[in-house]
């Protein structure tokens, strides 16, 4: 099976060499960025192009959200299988005569960090049970963890990653303003959050869930709502304390 | 310098071998249960009482915040040094004619984990430069990490800690619900939450963020306000989305 990968961000990039480590061959990487190619290219060894889109079997789209309806019209095969690599955007928003699919590594991607690439889940989304089954072959040489997902699923996928990882940095960075504020290092906090983090591998977060508000603890909850003095954060801590209430009611 | 800790919980466990393991010697446990302290005894090799307390230079009270009070009225002599070991409970709340002070480590612990104790953070709260230099090479032989913190520095660090890690384990349990309401297994989403927080150790928080709403993806926020069904993660969804929002703004 010829592969190409449209693309040269973060997850197009990363899912080359995921292929590369794991023996799949990708025939040609293909973008508008040469800069950006020319690297994945000389550090992969795959051919690049920015002008003449090689023949497939399979291509897989890696671009922006909104670059993937334009990118994918640039294939004029119809004799192929096309998957983008978003969470949030539906199968059919794929612009051509092919056999339209997904291909979601859930991960958040930087070009510079290693990753283990066996720990990320690949959910697939096809038109058929043959083309799901070439996207589950191929995801699982990557992968231990490999599960279908249409459309509907995908959406609440990114919904849980938004709750369990964009609003868990978004109060990192809330509680850095808190211990800047009183000129106590942030990286004081790190082994606890690596800690709360380490723990839902072993316990369920329901259940291992701490602080004043779970214990019903209002002497603390008051003395806290005094020392916020912004209306940012106070809306968090009385959101999150209230849903913690009612979640042990 | 004789060293006594009260209290057979996670705090005073954990403590105990942390000194067992840098070679400062305890000479006593003292506590109510003796089902426990006999199980630390036995582990750590540390004589036990639930009835006579041993003489010592430095008494460190691990129990519960609302037994702090009472647990340190029952010492009775006057020419030692006493620490709790709480954040959210002043160095005032001992209640004795001894020196008080305050020993808090930065952690959250349960009996059967095991803990990497020189990343703990120590904070030290003393009544004189003397006292707070004796806790704070006590601290030294554990942790990399010691530093002196007063009654009104531990409640921002506790606030600090709350936002950390109780609401980020909060939002870990409301993710968990919304993954397990599609029959998504949860543990797919662990190796995205370790990167998040891996991240954050090379990267500040507030650079880190991504997501809908740090890239103003309106319509992706009004998609998944349609998928979420039930009020408090709801309020959780607006509430934190308009932080970023104002944060980036």
């Amino acid at each position: 099976m010829q592969i190409v990968i449209i693309g040269s961000g973060n997850v197009a990039y990363h899912l080359a060499k995921a292929f590369k480590k794991s023996g799949v061959e990708v025939s040609q990487i293909f973008g508008r960025n040469a800069t950006e190619l020319s690297k994945i290219s000389e550090e992969l060894h795959i051919p690049f192009s920015t002008e003449t889109l090689a023949e497939a079997d399979l291509y897989i789209i890696s671009v922006s959200d909104s670059s993937i309806a334009e990118v994918s019209a640039l294939i004029k095969k119809e004799n192929c299988l096309v998957a983008h690599t978003s969470g949030s955007v539906s199968r059919e928003a794929l612009a051509g005569n092919y056999r339209k699919s997904v291909f979601y590594p859930l991960q958040t991607f930087s070009k510079s960090k290693k990753l283990d690439y066996h720990k990320i889940p690949f959910f697939i989304d096809a038109e058929n049970e043959e083309d799901a089954e070439i996207l589950k072959n191929l995801a699982s040489k990557i992968s231990k963890n490999v599960m279908l997902a249409d459309n509907k699923k995908r959406k609440y996928i990114h919904l849980t990653a938004v709750f369990a990882c964009n609003f868990v940095n978004h109060l990192f960075a809330r509680a850095k303003e808190i211990s800047d504020s009183q000129n106590i290092p942030f990286e004081y906090f790190l082994p606890l959050i690596d800690e709360t983090t380490q723990k839902i591998h072993e316990l369920e977060p329901k259940l291992a869930q701490t602080g004043p508000a779970v214990r019903g603890d209002n002497r603390i909850l008051e003395l806290h709502e005094q020392l916020i003095t912004d209306e940012e954060k106070l809306k968090i801590y009385k959101t999150l304390n209230e849903s913690i209430k009612k979640m042990y009611s």
